[in-house]
């Protein structure tokens, strides 16, 4: 039922071995096209151009969409003329245009000069679009109606142009002048009483769109939220441009959460899939992070070493350091990853900056409270300290956790504000923050109560 | 064209007010039943069952299923018998067994009570399937066609029952013992060169289905992947039993990859959204992995106090403790996080292991080199400290950065291995680890150097 790659794809090898053409070409036209992709992306890098041209033609390109953008590019490279404007003829316009984003100049260029010239002006039309717009991400072969039409003119319509739009169970009406006017699904013609009914009767005219310059994930959102099929994609005159599908929409989604899950950790995020980016390029999304954080952690090493006679003579609060601040970033980093997601859900907007302190201070007294009690148990118990240590190192952890909930809660939408990606305020950089203001309330308490 | 939720809800509290409800009536219904569920969720509490009951019956339903959880529960308490029979009979059967999940028991008896013979008899095998399965996502309201059908039998069938259907486009083909021998759309009849052909002709026998016991998040990645708008749920003889819809695959996704990044910051994931969720249940969801990770650090507590007379002698070392940890705590947590989201996008597989970690131990040795030689020269320039000190913190990172790579990259692996969710070995729990070992490791080499 689930087909396993990995076996199928030792399959595939052996048979390209043997030379075996035919039977490669069944079993690999049977597949779903995303699995066989998965396939041409795994053999050997030479065995690539052989395999494709074995696949039958418009099956190879709904293959090729969904193939790594090394191996798309390396394609192309190996394509003749007539291979390449057979393949892009094959391709959605919205598949091709996603494909295009990622090669270098010069295969754009070949890209564009093979496609035939309709094509190739509705393409450079949406390459003008900024990367990551609705305009960008939205494909332009949708059915079109008119107002006037009945059924059987909608579904003879259908039965012409079907076949090359990506989706045809929704299908948007427009006036004279291109106004997108109303919406009518295929559903509501095969469901309708009265079979004369014509478009214009049929359609909502309450319909939710966006313009193309919106952001690719808000739009996606949208699309989710209202468990559409499609959502209309609109100039600033109201003009219909585009649709962008259900499931484009779902690939954005899931890109977008790898993308903030990356930024949360530090990374420059790839789009690559982790196995097949190389070891430097690897280094390279990781290290800018690390270098910044290492250099932020300078404020800490200041404070304590400003602190070092201090400590020399009361030893017994070092062994507590990493405790507070882990503990600390802990909190921090909880609150900054639900206001993240929350900011990116459309959960939370920046108008609520004040109710999430008020939320955020009183869970971290809660929390702060809890944890004091726990520690100060433990400390007297098991870490064989004096009261003395144990109420500062308690203090401290009550205002560490409250200052980092605060911290943690407020940066991210801040953040947001000055149009940054909010995701950059996660844990790393939380923590950073709150391991400095930590170590310093940690001395300020405890010169307070022992005199260091 | 998109609505603002908060600026309406304004509008309808002040309408609620003058008690204007055919106007109040007339706004709700032409929005979006999400857009009117949240208006719903934000309204004063006590105004929400008359707002309710303003609204036009099929269109309450359909809002009541996209509003909060402890806003239904409360709606259902306030229903009559006869209100709550109509809400159940508006409902789909995936959506009714979404909202029962949520409900006290209590709640769930008088749901079952009102709703027809028929469709009790289905929700309660949907509610015996294990929580979180493709079983309990799945609907049943799908279209189901036999092989020898025509076109015209199949428009006559969703024309009769295709308003109660989730979706009428992809159709499921059964035979006699209902097993799962094809599937066919709306769109194969709608463009078949000829009409005359059978559903038999026209279907695709290739077909990828899960089963019910499958998770439902492996279910919603299958459908993402291959682009469909449902995916066919069987039981264990192939009998087909339910589908799931690219609507529902979206939330189960979402709600995922909420639920991944919140398990991965600490937090007990929750189903609501962060504004609505009380102090004392925010301090809940929270406190226990806050206990859990601050326990977890008496073992650096431990070693740093093992260390404390080396430490009085050579102060200069305590400075560097919190930059040591910070780095080895962000070096794990880029890894762990990475690895995270490729085991659930299906990227990478238990059998990966050695590949990851001879990747992460090269990258490792890329970032701990970087790291090292601008650590090394900072703290000669800015921090200044001794060559030793500075040679000893350097070695150190890249020690700390390799072992934090490693561990990073083989924690979630392993966790899945035995069973339970990778995303607990997120950055809190590696950071724990990564502080212990980087401690410890830090010492040793400053023993070795200047003999503490």
């Amino acid at each position: 039922m689930i087909t396993d790659i990995r076996e199928l794809t030792g399959e595939i090898e052996d048979l390209l071995e043997e030379k075996d053409y035919r039977k490669l070409r069944s079993i690999m036209s049977e597949l779903e096209p995303a699995d066989a992709a998965e396939i041409l992306d795994s053999v050997d890098e030479d065995s690539i151009p052989l395999l494709f041209r074995i696949l039958p033609k418009e099956f190879a390109a709904e293959c090729f969409v969904e193939m790594d953008s090394d191996h798309q590019e390396m394609l192309i490279s190996a394509f003749s003329d007539n291979e390449l404007a057979t393949v892009i003829d094959n391709l959605f316009v919205d598949e091709t245009v996603d494909i295009l984003e990622e090669m270098p100049a010069n295969v754009v260029k070949r890209v564009l000069h093979h496609a035939d010239p309709e094509k190739r002006k509705i393409l450079n039309q949406i390459l003008a679009y900024p990367k990551d717009s609705a305009g960008a991400a939205m494909t332009t072969e949708f059915v079109e109606l008119k107002a006037h039409m009945t059924a059987d003119e909608v579904f003879k319509r259908i039965k012409r142009t079907g076949l090359d739009k990506e989706t045809i169970y929704t299908c948007y009406v427009t006036d004279d002048r291109r106004k997108l006017i109303g919406v009518v699904t295929v559903k509501d013609f095969l469901t309708a009483q009265n079979e004369e009914a014509t478009v214009g009767e049929l359609m909502e005219t309450q319909i939710i769109s966006v313009s193309t310059t919106e952001d690719e994930a808000t739009a996606a959102m949208m699309l989710s939220k209202y468990g559409f099929l499609a959502l209309p994609v609109v100039d600033n005159e109201n003009r219909l441009v585009g649709i962008l599908t259900y499931d484009d929409a779902m690939e954005i989604i899931e890109s977008e959460d790898t993308e903030d899950m990356e930024i949360m950790a530090g990374i420059t995020p790839t789009d690559k899939p982790y196995l097949r980016i190389g070891i430097f390029e690897t280094w390279w999304a990781r290290i800018p992070w690390l270098l910044i954080l290492m250099f932020s952690a300078t404020f800490t090493s200041k404070i304590l070493q400003h602190f070092e006679d201090a400590l020399a003579a009361e030893t017994a609060l070092i062994a507590f350091i990493p405790m507070l601040m882990g503990t600390g970033g802990n909190a921090g980093g909880q609150v900054s990853v639900t206001i993240i997601r929350g900011l990116s859900l459309g959960e939370i907007y920046m108008r609520d900056i004040l109710r999430v302190l008020w939320k955020e201070l009183r869970v971290a007294i809660l929390c702060g409270v809890t944890l004091a009690v726990m520690n100060f148990g433990k400390m007297l118990l098991v870490d064989d300290v004096t009261v003395t240590i144990a109420a500062i190192v308690s203090v401290t952890v009550v205002i560490a956790v409250v200052i980092a909930k605060l911290v943690g809660g407020i940066l991210p939408i801040l953040v947001k504000r000055i149009g940054l990606d909010p995701a950059v305020m996660a844990s790393p950089f939380i923590t950073t923050i709150v391991d400095a203001l930590t170590t310093l309330i940690y001395f300020k308490i405890a010169s307070m109560i022992i005199g260091l």
